[in-house]
């Protein structure tokens, strides 16, 4: 029988604002930080986890973390690990740090961290990557991950395990695929909005000579801005490489359409986050009104529930989960399998801090489990801050390249952690 | 010029789990709990404010209170208190903060403490109570309280103002009326879940001697209990009086419809919380499927974008807004205006610690200036901690009499917050 021995919960913050990398038309100013989690166990093994913030805000992550640790920490690691269905719900069924949330901000972000560090922990029990440890369960065991309390009237967990019955047969197949030639990415790095025209530019002829395909641009700004932005990069990525918009939620209900008017000559593929992560309805307006153009969203989206309501009402067209603020695996298994069923193709938000190492264990199950399908389906990439991971994700021609390594690949240098901790690391000081 | 000498976050918690008091069928054992802030200044008044929890997580709401005091702390007191639309904007618009939002869960619950706080001081340093303040506003002034960018697509704020302005004239005949009757209520103290049958019908029959007319019983447990307990409940009011059902959050969407099947015998006026507090859709669906019952809920709604959908969809009959969970006097004042334009009563969740002495506040400002009606309102009592405060509500034959002293009635006696200081106060030792 493993004990867990302690569960750490560390402030780690990275001074991104000092370069502007990452800003946007919502967060202009962000410092990438995680509210970092290891459970400390005496079997040899320590499952790592993160949640991700821009900065203010992470103590109170890393606070609900010490919160949530009690739910756990006295459970042999094999009861916790043999049923992670079970885990999740004990984590998220407190009665009292329900009422914080329930499954939303804070709590559900500091939930996420310590989920995926069960998962890591897992990973390296079994001597797997996460990818690995999911594309390995039967179907029973994939649909028992899931809390379908609030999800059942969408789609019916035995409709689930069917579809996952449907797929089994080719699994080894399209593993060897993800092997042979990754999963395919998109960039962010070249359209933030504090670089300058001429950044811009230059960062796109540097992303078409690495081979990429897609480009994303921040809009949201003054609205000139934007149509002379749009054209720069339209202008160097030519007509046949995809253009997406994101507005990071700045914008009104009418005020998107009216905005994407003059934008839509541009031809984007998609319109993300453009207004607030909660209104769903707003978003199914703003859809019917920017179509063709699809609508993207999901960054800010804070539970499965959400994503269910999202999809009943054709809200969106693309559905970017974020691998922290879910709670975690298990209700990320929840949203591919109803994405899937309302045929909505799933690219997971990535950049911030470990993101990118998340989420690319994420989208291969998606693709070996549950969609069997790259149409539509890229992954975003956004080239920081990897080096502080002990195995940071492999691109090769604009692919993600599965990882082989047990665990969640989220385990940071203790030399990167030690210099990031926020008040007091060496990254902060002067 | 007054300053803001210092902004005070306090863990309070009363020991209520050992009672039983307040258990339902998501809620089994909750300690009643305030994260309280104290916005002391040079001027001679200090802001009280209090968001409500039930436990464990209230120390995250605390240090959100101190996350987000800096926001305001710099700012002249007069600069914050004569545009308090300006400092709503300010202490929801951190950049940082809004990631672990935005607007929702632990940071949005902080948030309606510190606002309420400075509606608190507003009051006393116009020597009104906060429905007074709100009453004595312009229409202009009203509407400039609300952040209308994700709203006004539902509810266009010039229409807003068009609407305070018919009610203008006969406000005054309306404080009257209050005055001279109160706002009338109705209580949970006979229906808790972890009560006894017998227990039970002597509530009732104290109740009705009081002269209550509306009785809510908490429903979600086994099916058969909830039958048994609503016949108690129904044998005792009578065919005349309300009965309310209230399931916490416990059922799917499907579960909630073919509970109610049965429930619907006993004659209730409403299911409350049907399911997630977070579908939107799923009550549209339970509201349709247990009709002419009507669809309760709010207590647990995040913000007023979700509020705004709730009533687009036709989703809730009856709407039941947190004085806490919204952030503060602001956004409540929009999901009043919201609420009246779609016809919906607004009968606020209260009980709690505070929420009644909050309450009583928001509904006089909805009757004189908004909603211009009692038909089908009645304000939720329970009848626990009110002796904690300076100043607590006064209940006349069932209705609250508004009350006169300045501020927002929410400042606690020194002696009872230092006992129930957590984890140090007296309430907690041994």
């Amino acid at each position: 029988m493993t004990r867990i021995t302690a569960i750490r919960a560390l402030d780690i913050r990275f001074p991104t604002s000092r370069s502007l990398d990452g800003s946007d038309a919502m967060n202009l100013a962000p410092d990438y930080s995680a509210a970092y989690c290891i459970i400390e166990t005496d079997g040899g093994h320590a499952g790592h986890g993160l949640t991700f913030t821009i900065g203010r805000g992470n103590e109170l992550c890393v606070a609900a973390i010490t919160a949530l640790a009690p739910l756990i920490e006295h459970i042999p690691v094999e009861d916790l690990l043999s049923d992670m269905g079970a885990t999740w719900r004990r984590l998220t069924g407190d009665s009292q740090l329900r009422w914080v949330g329930p499954d939303k901000g804070v709590i559900h972000l500091a939930t996420a961290a310590l989920v995926n560090a069960l998962w890591d922990l897992k990973g390296k029990v079994e001597g797997k990557p996460v990818w690995r440890v999911l594309t390995d369960m039967t179907p029973a065991e994939t649909v028992a991950l899931v809390d379908w309390r609030y999800l059942s009237d969408a789609l019916d967990p035995g409709r689930a395990r069917e579809r996952l019955e449907e797929n089994l047969p080719t699994r080894a197949a399209r593993i060897a695929e993800m092997r042979a030639t990754g999963y395919p990415a998109y960039t962010t790095s070249a359209g933030w909005l504090g670089y300058s025209d001429e950044k811009m530019r230059d960062l796109c002829r540097a992303a078409i000579a690495q081979g990429w395909n897609h480009f994303k641009m921040k809009v949201g700004g003054n609205l000139e801005d934007d149509i002379r932005r749009a054209r720069i990069i339209r202008e160097e990525i030519g007509p046949n490489r995809r253009l997406m918009m994101d507005a990071n939620q700045v914008w009104g209900v009418a005020q998107a359409i009216d905005h994407m008017k003059p934008l839509a000559a541009f031809d984007p593929w998609f319109i993300e986050e453009p207004t607030s992560p909660d209104d769903i309805l707003g978003h199914a307006a703003i859809a019917r009104g920017v179509a063709p153009i699809k609508v993207a969203t999901g960054e800010h989206c804070q539970n499965a529930v959400m994503f269910k309501q999202f999809l009943q009402a054709d809200a969106l067209q693309i559905l970017q989960l974020d691998s922290a603020r879910l709670g975690g695996v298990n209700e990320i298994v929840g949203v591919f399998l109803l994405a899937d069923h309302f045929g909505v193709p799933v690219c997971p938000h990535a950049g911030g801090v470990g993101l990118c190492e998340y989420v690319q264990h994420l989208s291969i199950f998606d693709y070996v489990c549950v969609s069997a399908s790259l149409t539509d389906r890229v992954l975003e990439y956004v080239d920081h801050l990897h080096d502080h991971f002990e195995t940071p994700v492999r691109m090769r021609n604009g692919h993600y390249l599965p990882p082989e390594e047990p665990g969640y690949s989220i385990t940071m240098k203790p030399d990167s952690i030690a210099a990031h901790l926020w008040p007091d690391g060496a990254a902060w000081k002067g």
